[in-house]
């Protein structure tokens, strides 16, 4: 554990009882990202130390593309703009790259509304029961109900960017790869939960290690 | 009662009746919007009804400036995007244009997130204790927390936009002029409960009344 | 930081540490007010240390009056009821001399359900499609949806009580006077943004300077 | 069934379709309480039947007394105050004769959140690891968490009266002797499963069929 | 539409209506199973037409093994144990025999709590960050966080079964295979947003058609 | 104070101090028991201390018997199983033997779903205008709406076992006859407020001190 670390702990159990008496969760409860969270978020920083910055996140701009799938995504949530704290709401910005796509993947809980900004992105979400895909040019809005498995693939011949707000203050992204077979859960183990083959496993296994999936750009 | 909406009603029940067995809220309950709504929002259409339309809403353009505040807004919300149904979030694209304002207003239940694309804003939000104003460049996110009195102004040169998420599948936009000034609130008690001149009050009633204030572009 | 605040912060830990096992929340959670709030409320006291003091609060007394609105309000919320804490509900007394007034405020995340005991008030609330205003007397009982503006008036020749209950155990005050001119917004953009006169803005901006709006009796 | 329920149902279905398209939980939901609830409470009435009626509730007058226990309860809740509707508040006003009592009762899913008016009352709650004991008087408000067993007795020289809220709609009053003696639960059953010996168990069931339990005032 | 249905959908009509003053949610709500679902569960049976079969489910009992995992899962849910509407839990029997597997699956909106009760089953699931794996014994519980991709392994020598409960009285179950392989989106599309070979991807979609996977007893 | 508890607090407060910038919320949310509980929970364990451990509660085995009635019960909750913490679900084992039974009792927050493995059951629950009873058998599953009073009784020739799950991590058991006679409520105010006469509730009274209620096994 270093000092810094101590001395940062230190400094944020005396800021809020030296204003204990006005720390509340009065209109709004801006994240104390120092103290351990709740499963209904983070502790409130006293209202006295608040400012506008705890409002504001800059910037939103183009993430660094995950390998091999030519896409970025640059996350505001409560981590990077604690104003969101208890609020059950956070935004993304979304860049495909030509050819680049968002793969399979989920976020656990919490819905996923996409405004498309520039390009053509052919997106979809699958249950047991449906299969939703379609294909959106700038201002189109699609909505990816909570917990369901989906994708957002270029379709189009440029560069295409997305905005997308999420319903929760602090969502996951589970690519659907990196679960599979960015771990150490045994080949013998994927084969019989997946009916995938050795080969397959093993082969996507490997590029995982080798940072051929994931390599840059996810947090 | 229009005969269009009999049949449009018998069309509603025969649907979801006909599909009774399939009726569910299985990972996603797209509105019926035919049917009475509830606290929780609309009941579901049958799965066998829904379509990728249901999830898509096209599209979100720039809104009718609404008078005399140049400015508008487009939202894609459970009436227009049925697929947002019980999923507690919403969007919208918000134009300001040259010395243009989002005038004071409120979400009554409804978390904003600001992404600002284009131009320069000013925005703020008050509570009792706080006053939070911060200028906004292109990719700045603000949070404006629910229930707060909050406003946006283009503070820059050229026409500015942004998009908006809300914490509701279905918010309210409540202008306060209009909750002031553009009703049949008698003018002594809107003297009495806001200290403002009776003169002050009655020159605003009249902007409204003649379609001075929200002319157009207010749903 | 006084002296006093470290020691009733070490204190505070002590207190739970000490009775870890059995700290939990287990039929109530007790706020304990020196530890920091979180989203869904403060910290639970160890039941050890818990009184019937915790759930009871002496006394809800006539508030002292709201300059100039000739109003009061004394609230039993979490601050001096901590067993309210999580449960989503608080009480006020409500006193309004004669000729006196609630002026136009909200409660951003509260229903209040008001019933009248004494006196004539004329109540209402506001929103974009719907003026709703009655006459209450003695034994009625009026709600006013969470987040919507509203105002109660001295409508009698005597003075008038109630008691209002809050579906918030934390709820806040939003005085519409004090969020637009008891602060340091400039003139301009208060014009801007409310369409209110720049010498109404400073008129009143002086008034609340001068103690003249809410003088005493906010909290 | 009664052929004025047939024609009162086709009327709520009839005005809730001829405005079908400005029915929605725009700020507020008034109960339409005609059809069937839902768990998150009764579908809302178009905006355009909806009146100042729908958000008082007149009079929250004295109840009927209890037989035997000398206390009544008149209650403002989403049957007969519709605005309520989905927004998790009522109140009542709870009389108690002299000597008389509110017996030992449980709210299953509701705080009571009472303000003593007048009088004197003893009043409190039971866990399995706590009794909370307090005399309450006029001004004095008291919390009784949710789900908890509970009482309050005339303890003073007069008469009584409290008002209380609760953080739920629509909730219901558990009396105890009506759970155990009110219904056809068998005397053994009753007897094993609560130590009560048989002779007593019969007494009571006695008492509760001839009216002597809750014969008066309780819905 | 058949005919059985309309006069099924009358007579639910029917029933509700004419018990219409005692139709409430009060201390539960029974699916009314013929009326379309809301966000918040399906409309509530009159209490006049509620029996005690509405609260239990006989009998869970093995389910039919799903080709080719040799597992097989039984639920009681609100659409076969219609008490359950409203309270958010649910419960299923899995059996598992020799050599089978419940396969790599997500409950998009709920929590599994699995007590074993014979066997031994290696149990996990994954996030990003996390590889959770554990071999059960009867007797042990095993909670699986709501929306996580997790599986089941009969990792002992004879069959195995377990009861798992669920915080949603309506659970989806999506077995990823089916997901990725038992519905027409196009190979390509898979192939690029999984990483998976196209040859591996049209084997298993070859053997999805074929009924070969979930080949039976899946609802 | 121990001195043990001392360090244990100070390694709490290291522990997620180092880990501090991976400490969230992100997925699940393991109990940090040692830090104290909030109305959503307990605060999370840093994300590198969480082990399998925390996912797995081993044994839910026979609890031993509550005297005098035969019964016992096995918790796994959030104090025993981490990984439940604000999760809204646990569950226990339920052994009742012959000729016993659980008494009257209250979860007060908590829906129970029971399903019974062996043996004969009759339980119920009830309501001021329902009393629902049923006869269990094996592979039998019953829900008792939460809040509600209710029972299971042994009514076969041998043993019984269930599995109940509850919609809280957190439950608790408010058995009727230890809220009553099991505390210092004087037995006049018993006798006031619940009709039951003074002999007979000074001979549970006295049960219940001597260790004849609840005599062991009771948490």
């Amino acid at each position: 554990m270093k000092m810094i670390h101590i001395i940062l702990y230190l400094l944020a159990l005396l800021s809020f009882t030296s204003h204990a008496t006005s720390s509340s969760f009065k209109d709004f409860c801006v994240a104390n990202l120092l103290l351990p969270i709740t499963p209904s978020g983070y502790p409130c920083k006293p209202q006295s130390l608040v400012t506008e910055n705890d409002f504001v996140f800059s910037k939103l701009v183009p993430g660094v593309p995950i390998i091999p799938f030519n896409a970025g995504v640059t996350s505001a949530s409560v981590t990077n703009l604690p104003g969101l704290n208890g609020l059950g709401i956070s935004a993304s910005r979304v860049d495909i790259g030509i050819n680049g796509t968002v793969p399979m993947h989920i976020h656990p809980d919490a819905t996923e509304l996409l405004i498309l900004v520039e390009g053509q992105v052919t997106a979809g979400f699958i249950t047991p029961t449906k299969l939703i895909v379609k294909t959106l040019n700038p201002g189109d809005v699609m909505v990816f109900p909570k917990g369901l498995l989906h994708f957002q693939v270029n379709s189009g011949v440029g560069k295409a960017y997305a905005f997308s707000a999420y319903s929760s203050s602090n969502p996951t992204l589970h690519i659907l790869d990196l679960l599979l077979f960015g771990n150490d859960l045994p080949t013998p183990t994927v084969e019989k939960t997946t009916l995938l083959d050795a080969e397959q496993i093993n082969k996507l296994k490997a590029e995982a290690r080798s940072g051929g999936i994931g390599g840059s750009g996810l947090a």
